[in-house]
């Protein structure tokens, strides 16, 4: 019987974390349990935790129509699941809206999210750098169609903004992302926090993938 | 004693106008009391309270550091005085932050403002379109010194974000404004609202400015 059950029980890790695996392959950002405010000197997490924690932002496009302007648009994303996120920002854009469209002519984005609106800034102005801020600047590109990458990204944005589901089809939603090239993070006095696009997806911890731990 | 009331009142109410006045040339943009949520028919007088209602947005500029990309920012800003708007964003940037440099090497700049934050959307997902955003799209200039204008920038940044007065002197933070020459808003179903800047700055109101009753 105790036989049977490791048996089991190791079919269930390898399951998992073969599933794990895949996941990582195809959104690349080590999935990360981001529920509780790091320390800000670990910008790594604080970044992490900063764009798992917020549900929507200002996506940044250049503007041929308005002669080259930088034009942001209020937008909702989701970089996975509840508490696991991949760091990597998906989202259901329309070409109705310029955004989408802009991006199809120009890749260059940001993505600009404020600690503000998460209400754990306590008496500090949104423009005080103790209320932290994060711009991620690189590409927006639409995710592979029918790739594993479209599946993640569905998954992850529908759970967090269930609405998304019941939007017109004749629309042309699509799913989009932002590959990050350059992170721009303040979350205290003394300027931007040095951190690099690899220690930001990889952000390392001491224990193994809590992913893991949920399923043994 | 009628007669000297009436004349003082003559008095009190010629300096209003000309203060009034003082202040429309200074700005442009016609003082409006903006505290009610307008009906989402009325496109300039919705953006002008979202405008006005709101304390902070995303600024975005061209980044010549990062490829020419649009780079988003989180600021705090100001129109006005509490319930006085003036439709035209203020700012207290210092060139230690890219926003402000960019800026100073290339004016291309939007304000992006979602109504999601002050949780007027009810239910609705930020990215619904019943959840109302505005992108100000326009050149990122900086305040004449010692104007009235600056006066007027310092007046309104500083009350609606007391803390501004004690950021530090030798950061050299400078007042910009927002000239908006484009703007895109959505509060709606079906696409931006046509809305020129004229009509945005201008907004008619059936009584007199609300500002002269106050002083009456």
């Amino acid at each position: 019987m105790n036989n049977k059950r490791s048996v089991h029980c190791f079919q269930v890790l390898s399951l998992v974390f073969f599933f794990v695996l895949g996941i990582q392959d195809s959104v690349q950002g080590r999935l990360l349990s981001v529920s509780k405010k790091p320390h800000r000197n670990d910008a790594a997490a604080y970044a992490r935790w900063l764009v798992s924690q917020n549900s929507w932002g200002v996506l940044n496009t250049i503007s041929k129509d308005l002669g080259g302007a930088p034009f942001g648009n209020v937008v909702s994303f989701s970089d996975g699941l509840p508490n696991e996120g991949s760091g990597i920002p998906y989202f259901y854009l329309t070409t109705l809206d310029p955004t989408a469209s802009n991006a199809l002519k120009d890749k260059r984005s940001s993505l600009t999210i404020s600690e503000y609106p998460l209400g754990t800034c306590g008496k500090s102005d949104p423009e005080n750098p103790s209320c932290a801020k994060i711009t991620l600047t690189g590409k927006l590109l639409v995710v592979d169609k029918n790739s594993k990458e479209e599946e993640y990204a569905r998954s992850a944005l529908f759970t967090k903004h269930p609405e998304m589901k019941g939007w017109p089809k004749d629309h042309n939603f699509q799913f989009f992302k932002l590959e990050i090239e350059d992170i721009f993070l303040i979350n205290w006095f003394g300027g931007p926090k040095p951190l690099t696009v690899d220690q930001y997806l990889q952000t390392k911890k001491s224990k193994l993938a809590f992913v893991l731990s949920k399923y043994i």
